[in-house]
């Protein structure tokens, strides 16, 4: 499955800033950065239940938002992206 | 259809910020907001295209980032949500 993960943390605390780091992490555990705080995944739905385990650990459900969006397995199909490439395409062939 | 707009407009320079005011300003027409830079539109193929023009015309692609994703009619069902909201759903009742 194609997860898109969006989240906006409240840094407006030292607290926050950690949450952010932290989500931020867990994020690059599982998926692949294209924005500042928007997250690409190929997961099965067991690592996405433990994606959402870990998150809600961290984050303050009070000040931060977390969205996640299924895309279904053509996901890759349904985006479209204008301007600077922040990185490499998850599905992508990587040459190590 | 259901498409999510998410971007990153470099603000370093003062033509940043009023490029990032200028593409939240668009996306508020077509959409709600979800998170600072996260749009949810309930849009129809040609608006699409007009809101997608739109946004192009106001960016600079060597330094701004916007991403599409299509998630189709029923895009609702595929979205959750943790945390604090934003502000109303989209799709829902609005009385006035």
């Amino acid at each position: 499955m194609f997860v898109l993960i969006t989240y906006d943390v409240s840094t407006q605390s030292e607290g926050g800033k950690k949450r952010l780091r932290k989500v931020a992490k867990i994020c690059e555990n599982y998926g692949q950065r294209v924005q500042n705080s928007v997250f690409e995944c190929i997961v099965d739905s067991v690592t996405l239940c433990k994606v959402k385990e870990q998150i809600s650990k961290v984050i303050d459900a009070k000040e931060d938002s977390i969205r996640y969006y299924n895309l279904g397995n053509k996901g890759r199909t349904k985006v479209e992206h204008i301007g600077i490439e922040s990185s490499f395409d998850v599905e992508d062939v990587l040459i190590i």
